[in-house]
């Protein structure tokens, strides 16, 4: 499954029982974690996300809606005896933030904690099955969007025609990965003859607290979702520029510029009770957006 | 209203929605913010506490689950443009674990915000009408309880006695702090004659996380109402000594010892679901022993 579930989907100040930004990207069996802010370990709780399988925390930007939660859910880690060894990226110094905390209490964490600074674009995990990338995004302060891109999976074995051209068994995970196969007088099994292309891998991308800025463009180009801020509705256009955000209108604007399939809001600012305007304003633009409502899984 | 309110009452990780360690003692229009663990200003909203009275925060000690939530809620209030002064006192380096906070995200606090270390036993705050102190507890780290006194309020006049005696008004004001009057011709008028004792003052003390120890009894000795921590059921002795902590029988031998009027037992550990046996235990040595229930306001 590869899906992402809103934690949180408030901007600044918690109101109107919305919590502020997390969300948990889960793929093959993997939690991983994007924003941390505060209360968000007792979200987990609450959505009955697996705390143990979280191997890693991206934290995109250090204004408190987005990582205040973090020093105290690695502590209930830590407390819990978690194994797993834990890879936390944000920009500096939530490094220093965290080693003092820790420090101060003499905490031992049960588990390895590797605290990576980001300072700009690059891949930040890779395993034969996806790929993590950070790309700036246009905030107040230093700030990353995350993308996660699953890989091309291998080809689809055809098997009746594998047999038909005599191959052995033993090729046939050669076959996967795109190779033609050679028979014993010479003569060329064209690959495509014996397997058929696979789908697509699917992509998300997180793109953080931003305003209006068409250079992230290239890093969510044609992804199968994305989640993009709205901390404002459009008739507040200025104060959003004002204050490094974007309006429901300018997301989807970016998600139509993009060619992505689906849009996620969220970071809504607490000047608003209800969210059916966001919704509204979005769909006008780009029809296939959702509200980024907690608690809510959804599959990319 | 002299009356402390329950915040959260769980120890290290919140479990069976309970929280992380915070109280709001309430005296004379002020909130006093006694630990602010994560979710804090989550629970202030929950139970309608004004945020915009608290005018000082009492960190007993650093480990995460008394403080993590204080950077959160210093930031939303600053968010919502609190104007009133705010002191926060706690052991070091609560203050730079704060400015380090502040500064990264360049916050400018609408309000003045002042940060002060405690490194001992001593007052902390006074005013005519209450004195705040803290006293060391035996915990692994630095740490401290804090009482609340309410000053002896003046003598009673009796009315009708103060104009027998021929005292003039103007005069009364001295009568109701103890003075005796001198009439023209010489004469005493003593001051028991026209006034009566006022109710002693009311306290209150917070004794934080704490093993067993009787060195605190000298600092809320004859108390209204005392906070103690049960971290444990008494089957688990060894083990609250061993992690600094106290079992329920303990908390309640302590409010014993120190002839306090009641006990308030909090901090149970996530191994509990139920906290009944807390309350029987604890009754067994110290009848008038109530759970510190989360939402719970206890007038003193």
């Amino acid at each position: 499954m590869f899906a992402v579930t809103i934690l949180g989907n408030n901007s600044a100040v918690p109101a109107f029982d919305r919590h502020p930004t997390s969300q948990v990207v889960t793929y093959d069996g993997n939690n991983f974690l994007v924003d941390c802010g505060e209360g968000t370990q007792i979200q987990l709780i609450k959505y009955k996300i697996r705390r143990s399988k979280i191997s890693h925390i991206f934290i995109s930007h250090l204004h408190g809606d987005h990582y205040f939660g973090l020093i105290g859910l690695l502590n209930t880690l830590g407390l819990l005896g978690h194994q797993q060894e834990l890879h936390v990226y944000g920009p500096n110094p939530l490094k220093d933030i965290i080693e003092l905390q820790l420090k101060v209490a003499y905490t031992h964490l049960s588990f390895a904690l590797h605290l990576h600074t980001i300072s700009g674009p690059c891949t930040l995990v890779e395993t034969d099955k996806i790929t993590i990338k950070c790309f700036p995004v246009n905030h107040r302060v230093e700030c990353y969007g995350f993308s996660f891109e699953e890989k091309k999976p291998p080809r689809k074995l055809l098997p009746e025609k594998a047999i038909e051209h005599k191959i052995p068994a033993v090729f046939y995970e050669r076959l996967k990965t795109g190779e033609d196969y050679m028979t014993k007088d010479g003569a060329t099994i064209e690959n495509e003859w014996v397997t058929e292309p696979a789908e697509k891998g699917k992509s998300y991308a997180f793109c953080a607290d931003t305003k209006y800025d068409e250079a992230i463009l290239q890093h969510i180009a044609g992804f199968d979702m994305i989640y993009h801020e709205t901390t404002y509705l459009d008739n507040l256009r200025e104060r959003a520029i004002e204050r490094f955000h974007s309006t429901s209108k300018q997301a989807a604007e970016i998600a139509k510029r993009a060619g992505v399939k689906k849009l996620l809001i969220g970071h809504f600012s607490s000047k608003y009770d209800t969210l059916d305007e966001f919704e509204k304003e979005a769909r006008e633009v780009f029809p296939d957006t959702a509200l980024a409502l907690e608690g809510v899984a959804f599959t990319i």
